[in-house]
């Protein structure tokens, strides 16, 4: 049985940075989950005493904080500033680039505007470097809003850019100018196409991710619209030697909380079948 | 019989302007048509002894001329700098602001992209004040085009908003920064909304304009779907009395380059009916 892995699976390269980075940073506190892996947050709590606090006021003084890649808000920062707390800043680049964005736009005269889920962690940490942010995750929450006449917007990392450029094209046509930063990172969508492209040209597809995560399924999805044969497992023990009779190519990939370490153990299992 | 005029109608502000300017310049040359209307050409002809001309070259030294609302490109204002002429400037305030957006965007270090017509008058001034411009008229046409991160992209001001924003959301998936200056002008569209909301209260709609002019046509297929009796004509002599029999309210719009004296005359002879 010959394996192939996609072009794109797992892990985007924020997420990668920020395990190195806490890796490097032994004996340290993540605020918030790092990423939605038990056995890689266990992992690293294991094998280099980082724990997770889930709460800012958790956060001991003179301790080692590590941020993770969605970011905190501009005054939690200063917070820890303020308490001499050691802080290792694993932001994803990605993220770090609409906060900046956002300020120096706001700064030069423009309304800001950010696409996104006004709860999720990334776009707290966003809009904090904004006076007077506006959030919005459809055209239609702008009807209200009195724009001006000069409005930047950028995105959520994480969106689809169909959704961003509905936005965008609301604005454009109640403004007089408009600046978008598209800074949405493809990071979801290249594992998504990746995936499209290895499901064709193998006969049993191996998707390798938590049940419960959504973009593990929607690799799922698209897989099994190529390769009937497409299994969603969670570790080694999910794998049935059944699946594998009489097929020659095997295709893998993995959703986005995958640590490396757990795809090889499962590509060494289905080897051995 | 009561007449009941658009909210909006015939001549734009920029060609009112315009129109004014020529008047108050009298023994000028005008460079190019200042609108596609015969009869308000040999006003300006009779009354302000306004000539026009339709190449740059047949322009004596030591004239007056004056520069119609699409504006010139930059090398031919300095070509009449050059030869000690004086220039009156009718150029559309509207058609100066993306001449000037241009010019500052590419200065800036911002790729331009012009959309529009590359062979109106008006696209050829814009696109002079840019070293690299970029003219497309849809998305297709970028297809082959290297973008650079920063792009900036204004629009003739006689395009369709639906239209630019096809434009636009290409260019928003293809590049990191794009900065969108909305210098559409509404004119166009307001004489329409106005032709549609007057078609609704009146029992007959005169549409005054050129037979061939393709904006005062737009007007008359709005105006029938609302109202049967609706009617084209150019002057006064087009009128029909038996259009009116039985008739109450009647309403009147123009095309865009009808002259108020003309619509003035037709009203008048309406009223007569």
């Amino acid at each position: 049985l010959q394996v192939k892995l996609a072009d794109s699976y797992g892990f985007c390269f924020g997420v990668k940075r920020a395990i190195n980075i806490a890796q490097d940073s032994p004996n340290s506190t993540i605020l918030g989950s790092l990423i939605h892996n038990t056995r890689e947050i266990n992992r690293l709590k294991d094998n280099f005493n980082i724990d997770t606090v889930s709460n800012i006021n958790e956060i001991q003084e003179n301790s080692s904080i590590i941020i993770r890649t969605h970011g905190i808000p501009k005054q939690d920062l200063e917070y820890l500033n303020n308490k001499n707390i050691k802080i290792t800043d694993a932001t994803c680049p990605y993220v770090k680039k609409p906060q900046k964005i956002c300020e120096e736009m706001e700064k030069e005269g423009y309304q800001v505007i950010i696409f996104g889920d006004i709860k999720h962690p990334e776009v707290k940490g966003i809009k904090s470097y904004v006076e007077e942010p506006i959030v919005v995750i459809s055209k239609e929450e702008l009807y209200n809003v009195k724009l001006k006449d000069k409005v930047a917007i950028v995105s959520q990392t994480t969106k689809d850019i169909r959704d961003f450029t509905k936005v965008v094209d609301y604005l454009l046509t109640n403004t007089q100018e408009l600046r978008v930063f598209n800074t949405i990172c493809n990071a979801t969508f290249d594992n998504q196409s990746a995936a499209k492209k290895l499901a064709k040209e193998v006969d049993i597809m191996i998707i390798i991710g938590g049940k419960n995560s959504s973009n593990t399924k929607q690799l799922l999805e698209i897989s099994r619209e190529l390769c009937d044969d497409s299994y969603l497992v969670e570790d080694c023990k999910d794998l049935d030697k059944e699946w594998f009779r009489g097929k020659e190519v095997c295709g893998v990939t993995a959703g986005a909380s995958t640590p490396d370490w757990v795809i090889e153990e499962i590509i060494d299992k289905i080897k051995k079948i």
